[in-house]
């Protein structure tokens, strides 16, 4: 418990106060967000705004984790540096993102090739360490089983071991590919993505510690967890919870700095790599549920304007736009948002724990 | 857990469809709240919202706990009936207090004698049955020991049945009383007051769950939790929860409508009465820490006030009108408020897990 405790609390620490610091440093050399000529009129007040926050939520997640490690003399272990490596990988192609739409004063940054490929060698990475690094029980950090609450029968490495880790790697890549746009998207609105990820990241935390309390012992099987290391995951979960809250506070509206693409990439990254170390890769989606309808509410919109020959289905996508242009507040929408999304935590994590209780 | 998400479903259905109705009626009938003279200036802008929506609380509240014992053929057990009763009855005398300051048009509603008459049956009803009703191992849904993560060495009845009855009766009501206060004076900010609150009774469905999962068997003792009936007490605070969400919905910003002290006085006493029926009864002003601060803010500017000689610690009371009238918005406030809320009910839980761990 001091573990977590720790790497909570000294993330939540760093991104409090290191927060106005950092906005300062921006505010120095006027870097400011470059918002998008084709989203609501409402959002050019927000020109100037500086942006690039997820550095200070990405240093603050490393210094709660590799600091609770020191104080308590522990070895970082390989589930939780796994994370952090997507983390923070998929974090500087977001910087790159950020820094060459400031300097140049475009709205597009990086071009997406390059993109694609920065995002695509750094899960292709994380994918391939993660089927590897057996424990003592054979466990590795991830799993050629795709999961649900827990490993389900549907195992990718059905046709031999080779294809399973090409079957691996795409899916993997699927699932992170995903989870950073559908957080990218979702953070368009002051504290909404900051949010929301909060609450995704304590229910990691919850999930872990669940793990721990139930983790299968050697030779047993069925109504137990197999995590290769829980308590660093949840430590990681805890810092990067730490880095949101605490940023939180100055991402809240009104907004004194965005996370930027380098703070979406980001904690998308990392919510994928907790689902996959964790086993509960569709359970993920439940649990950020939120992410997933505003994610899926662009895809809706793009698909049926090409398909309808220009129609709309909302008012402007994502979602958060449609209610924007629907004379909703901002501050109304993020609340009624984060409640939808408190609402999607608790059912993913009461299916965690009934299917528990049930299989018992 | 069927029965924990039907209650909770219920009244989240009922408090989030239902609160624009009763908006409708009120507004019908032009009942509007009475804004507090010695408020800060801005909220004169509030007047004529709506009030009393703490009706809606509760009714949904019943409505989830009562559909779910009746969809499930479940008979209701004691605890969960006292804590209704607590919530119901300190949400009636709210109500009269709220109509007063409503059909008199002045802001002070019920004579204070009354009302402390009222808060003192009900309080004291309570507190004399909860310490009767022992089940087959003898255990009430009260203890005369007081609790903190659960019933401590510190026995009210040291000197007998009887004195432990008067002192038990005193204790309850203190901490029913200082809750229904701090809830009260937490409610002035638009979603302030029932946000916190869905967080406190969604804390305490991870501790009846976790009571659940770790109750004592017949003749166990140490590391168990005697918790009477714990699956009822779940299922109350699942009623609360869901209701509070979903009148959250509505009571955000701008708020269309407010709890009043119907709302406050309800949530505070079933707060306490959870507190005291799950032996958390110390654990409670961490998980609610939030209202704590608030409540203090306030004890401590009338105190200072008073022994100073006209002096303030605050530049309003409580604390929430100090940082408006310090130049924060009541959105940031709002929204920060409830960071510190969830990081106080992050540590709250924490603590009971972690005496869990440390125990076994």
């Amino acid at each position: 418990m001091l573990n977590i405790l720790y790497s909570f609390g000294i993330s939540l620490a760093i991104a409090l106060f290191g927060t106005p610091l950092f906005i300062k440093l921006l505010v120095k050399r006027s870097y400011g967000q470059f918002i998008r000529q084709d989203g609501p009129t409402a959002h050019y007040t927000k020109r100037g705004t500086p942006t690039m926050g997820g550095v200070v939520i990405i240093l603050a997640s490393l210094a709660g984790y590799f600091g609770a490690s020191a104080i308590l003399e522990r070895v970082p272990k390989v589930s939780g540096l796994l994370v952090l490596l997507l983390f923070t990988g998929m974090g500087i192609v977001g910087l790159l993102d950020d820094y060459i739409k400031i300097s140049r004063q475009r709205s597009l940054g990086l071009r997406p090739w390059w993109k694609i490929a920065g995002q695509g060698a750094v899960g292709v990475a994380f994918a391939v360490l993660a089927i590897n690094f057996p424990n003592q029980y054979g466990w590795t950090p991830g799993s050629f089983k795709i999961s649900f609450l827990r490993d389900t029968s549907v195992d990718l490495s059905f046709a031999g071991h080779t294809l399973g880790v090409v079957l691996f790697v795409i899916w993997a890549n699927f699932l992170i590919t995903a989870w950073t746009n559908a957080v990218n998207l979702t953070d368009g609105l002051d504290g909404l993505a900051t949010g929301a990820s909060t609450m995704v990241f304590a229910a990691y935390i919850i999930v872990t510690l669940w793990g721990i309390s139930n983790l299968c012992q050697p030779g047993q099987a069925g109504h137990c967890y197999t995590m290769r290391d829980p308590l660093d995951t949840a430590m990681v979960a805890a810092a990067i919870m730490g880095a949101c809250a605490g940023f939180l506070w100055w991402n809240s509206s009104p907004a004194r700095i965005f996370m930027g693409d380098t703070g979406a990439l980001a904690l998308g990254g990392a919510y994928a790599g907790l689902s996959i170390i964790t086993r509960t890769e569709i359970l993920a989606a439940v649990i950020g549920g939120l992410f997933v309808i505003i994610a899926a509410s662009d895809v809706i919109q793009i698909a049926w304007f090409k398909l309808s020959g220009g129609k709309r289905v909302f008012k402007m996508a994502p979602l958060h736009h449609h209610f924007e242009l629907s004379g909703w507040g901002e501050v109304t929408i993020v609340i009624r948002f984060w409640l939808i999304s408190a609402l999607f935590v608790a059912v993913g994590l009461g299916l965690f724990y009934a299917e528990w209780v049930v299989a018992r």
